[in-house]
């Protein structure tokens, strides 16, 4: 039995979130995991460099048009791609295309998203990217974080694998605050919640095989 | 001019946020607080003691009957003892009365409450006590803490003060959870706030009589 899962990650710019990820694979921390794929919609996005860089396959499958025959076809091919590559699980590091219902609900508690807030505050449609961090400010609150969940039809719904917490600072800016959640949280917690995902999987998959030879 | 300033403490139970207080006051940690009236709705609450035990005028404001004239005398007679001891900030410390959006316009940013959870999370009407922690446990997350905050009209809905985050942990019960978000958080930051709201209101006055003289 393979004592690893395969592992994609679907990006679409610099891909800080992937070389946590990458950062953490070659820091030997991520045993349960091998790196199949990154896919990206974006063909400049930097984050396919880090994937050629850490020898992982990179992909570029962009979305042309708009509407669902264009979401359909988008979703095939990067679908396809997954499974050809052999990952089981996926990672949405910085993704910022949605995926409809239909295609979610083919992966369910496999595909894992980080949010940058403490869920439920701060989370749901609209809050997305720095605005996120602009909502958190201007509400006030003195302590934010990130989540990483599963990803189901709900956005930002799925159930939570881990959250962190970073304390807002005296003048902090939304630029300021959301490197702050990146450095402090979003690169701790998703390489560690991919590897529990992972290794989950593996021990599930060990249980099942003991109790077929019983 | 006087270097502290007056606080009464709204109590309806056993009194843990007050003796938190008390505990702060004798170690020195609220210089700027001079601890005037604990005031409970409830006469056989614990907190009653523990003011009387460190030696600070107590009295029990019983509300009798319902509806808004009796609403209307229960403040009446809670804002006299207030206003009489000379405090001027108030604490809510596990008060268990509503305050009328009439008693809370009387004190723009002179009242705090705490609030067990990271507010905007789990806030508002029908969030209290251990109903709380259970919504937190059943949303599934794996932090939450507790917050200070000026009370406005909005049920947890004024300028946030302080916060503290606190981890879930594997096997935590609503009662489990309650007692940590209390011993990490809560009896830090309510204590810790009340200084700084009390310390703020002594540099503005100092400031005021600064620009007087000049």
């Amino acid at each position: 039995m393979k004592d690893t899962v395969g592992v994609a990650i679907l990006v679409s710019g610099g891909g800080t979130n992937l070389q946590a990820i990458i950062d953490a694979k070659a820091a030997g921390q991520l045993p349960s995991c091998e790196l199949k794929a990154v896919i990206s919609n974006k063909p400049e996005a930097y984050a396919l460099r880090r994937a050629e860089k850490a020898g992982i396959p990179a992909y570029v499958v962009p979305k042309i048009g708009r509407g669902e025959a264009a979401q359909v076809e988008f979703e095939e091919r990067v679908d396809e791609i997954i499974r050809r590559s052999g990952a089981e699980v996926t990672v949405l590091a910085g993704f910022m295309c949605i995926l409809s219902e239909n295609f979610v609900k083919k992966y369910p508690e496999r595909i894992i998203n980080v949010h940058p807030a403490l869920i439920p505050s701060f989370c749901g449609k609209g809050f997305y990217g720095l605005r996120v961090h602009e909502a958190a400010l201007s509400y006030g609150v003195k302590v934010t974080g990130a989540t990483v969940h599963f990803v189901n039809e709900i956005p930002d719904g799925g159930r939570i694998i881990m959250q962190k917490a970073v304390d807002v600072k005296e003048g902090d800016t939304p630029e300021t605050l959301q490197r702050r959640v990146m450095e402090e949280a979003e690169w701790k917690i998703l390489p560690a919640s991919l590897e529990k995902v992972c290794a989950d999987i593996l021990a599930a998959r060990r249980n099942d095989a003991m109790n077929d030879q019983l």
